[in-house]
């Protein structure tokens, strides 16, 4: 079908300014990866957000398999997450050993809260993975009390959220780990791919380095030559006197110099997308067949514009929106449990009614940075007729 | 120390053409990760080494992971590998359980040959490791016979040898898995950091998209609406009824487009550094006291320019450049048995003779692509020079 608003996988188009520094950084960087521009994309980073430690790596799904592997899960260990997220914030984890203990959304917020995590702990459980979903800051300083009654890890998946804040403290500065995607669709990208990873205890930081570059250390004692014993060293990253096999999560200088010069200007694209999700959100304020979650304040960026339909009227809508207004809507996030993927390891059943309602009825609009007001008036427009025609429909 | 030659990590400088194709890109590319640059570039680069499937990833140790999980490994199944590489051609492998058996480089070649390879091989192995180090293409006709012969895998780490052929056989081609690297200091690089699998087993290539981007596949069934049950699905990768974790190993558009672009000129760069080659090792021929490895064919593309330094004068050689023609030389590559990390698990002893003797005695000089003729004149005269003294030293 040919679509006048069609579904897009990029968040966001790049100024003149920002390829002027992708084009001097091809030529100019020696080397093209693990350099100056990561320090320097790291530190920034790390200031902009108030973080501890910071490691720049090739994707967000390699930040969650070093936090996977960080926690160090034993047999029986659990992990508790919620199953309506992307399924790369949970498999990680169960690659590293996690039993995985679903739980539940909030139906207003569509993230979780203290109050469902509570109801999922045991004397097994190991660490909580928060998903900051759609671009909203869970109640973290609800999280972080309850995690530390129960001496449980913090895993924030930041994907979607990067930039929001919570009484001034920043997404992925309250838990363990703060996992943070560049990934082509989200608020900032460096060029399709890239992730990074937050932690807040030094001893993770200190080998790191070596996890996300195959082992790689310098010697331990002064060398009168450089190439004496070799150019430089490999050691086994020793957590707990735990072996950890490194890995290679590098993301290249290119796109940290890319990311350094995007964090300029991720909190006023962040107020942009939030400016016009109000803008659509009180358009539409008329049809209470749609329920979004409108927060008016930076714990929300809005990556995506999602509402759950009443009615039953959700796949009508959709319907009508695609076939008729050549408007392509999106549905997320199938919950996980439903996948055969996870229903392979005996992961099938959740009890999670707010996820199953809410994903059953959810619509997510075409909702990206670059949309002009004009495009989204249309969406807005063609949202009301078909739901006025639904109505007199049904 | 101020070098007037240092090491460098950047193999090539991009043209004003290929850096326009990543402007492009950046500009017009939706999405910003595995569209149709990935496509295109997988298809250009099958046909320009005749290849059966390949796979664009986001490293070469992404794509040795990969290969490591096809292998199926059980317990107590070895690997052939030399202990003269680097480190990712051999760890994903122990983390996929193969125990390693090292074998010894040819010291001429300084790569496996099929005789160092048969005597390593026992009931229990199951795949062969060949490296083909420095840019030369070892002899894959003599070690696919004795791979036939025993039922064996063979994983080929084309990583410094890419467009290198054998009697017009490209590298990677020979064996089950073709391993490719875009590094920094690679003959070509996908602004840093980049890979490529390739198969030749469709098993293999059927779940590879699997395997590489978080199990995402489609519905197995016709679907009258887009969004019904999802936008997508996830399933669990299996080969021969063992399942295996998905991974997330996507390389972003850009650096794909890049990628195809580059592979235009990639045998004349080879070509290029050829010709530098066979004229800086000539210019050295009144000195025995270097031996290289002199290949006046497309059999050997000098990623690397090394040499072994003869009667104990290497590190003489290597400090006199340093210190008084302010010329960094390097040494490449530690047999992966001295390293702590490989000795952490029992891989300390290796008993290559040839491996030890060579690195013990090894020089690489500054030989990027980009290196003028007259760096390098200067590099062959001082090097000229200080054997000339060493020789009177002596």
């Amino acid at each position: 079908m040919e679509y006048k608003i069609n579904s897009s996988g990029t968040g966001h188009r790049y100024t003149k300014e920002e390829i002027e520094v992708v084009t001097r950084v091809m030529n100019e960087a020696d080397p093209l990866t693990q350099g100056k521009y990561r320090n320097a994309f790291e530190e920034k980073f790390k200031e902009a957000l108030g973080l501890d430690y910071c490691f720049a790596v090739n994707n967000a799904t390699a930040a969650l398999e070093l936090a996977a592997q960080l926690c160090l899960f034993k047999p029986g260990d659990e992990l508790i997450a919620p199953t309506h997220t992307f399924t790369s914030s949970v498999y990680p984890f169960i690659k590293k050993g996690a039993n995985i203990r679903w739980a539940d959304i909030d139906l207003k917020t569509r993230v979780l809260t203290a109050e469902s995590i509570e109801k999922r702990i045991t004397t097994k459980t190991r660490a909580i993975l928060i998903v900051h979903l759609y671009g909203y800051l869970a109640d973290m300083e609800e999280i972080v009390q309850l995690a530390k009654k129960h001496n449980l890890l913090i895993i924030e998946d930041v994907a979607q959220a990067l930039g929001t804040d919570l009484n001034g403290k920043q997404a992925g500065s309250f838990g363990d780990f703060g996992i943070y995607s560049f990934h082509s669709h989200k608020n900032m990208t460096t060029l399709g791919e890239g992730g990074m990873l937050s932690v807040k205890n030094q001893t993770y930081a200190n080998i790191l380095p070596q996890l996300r570059h195959n082992g790689h250390t310098s010697f331990h004692y002064d060398r009168t030559d450089y190439w004496l014993p070799a150019m430089g060293n490999l050691e086994m990253p020793v957590l707990e006197g735990k072996m950890l096999w490194p890995n290679n999560y590098c993301l290249g200088e290119v796109e940290c110099a890319l990311g350094s010069k995007l964090l300029d200007r991720m909190h006023q694209m962040n107020a942009e997308k939030r400016s016009n999700a109000l803008w659509f959100i009180d358009q539409l304020s008329a049809f209470p067949e749609l329920e979004f979650h409108r927060v008016d304040s930076s714990r929300h960026n809005y990556h995506l514009l999602a509402a759950q339909v009443k009615n039953g009227m959700r796949n009508g809508l959709i319907k009508l929106l695609a076939d008729f207004y050549k408007i392509k809507c999106d549905v997320r996030y199938y919950p996980l449990n439903r996948y055969p993927l996870y229903q392979a390891v005996g992961l099938g059943q959740a009890d999670c009614p707010n996820t199953d309602l809410f994903f059953d009825n959810q619509i997510c609009f075409p909702f990206e940075h670059w949309r002009s007001r004009e495009d989204l008036n249309y969406i807005v427009n063609s949202t009301k007729d078909a739901l006025n025609k639904l109505r007199n429909a049904g």
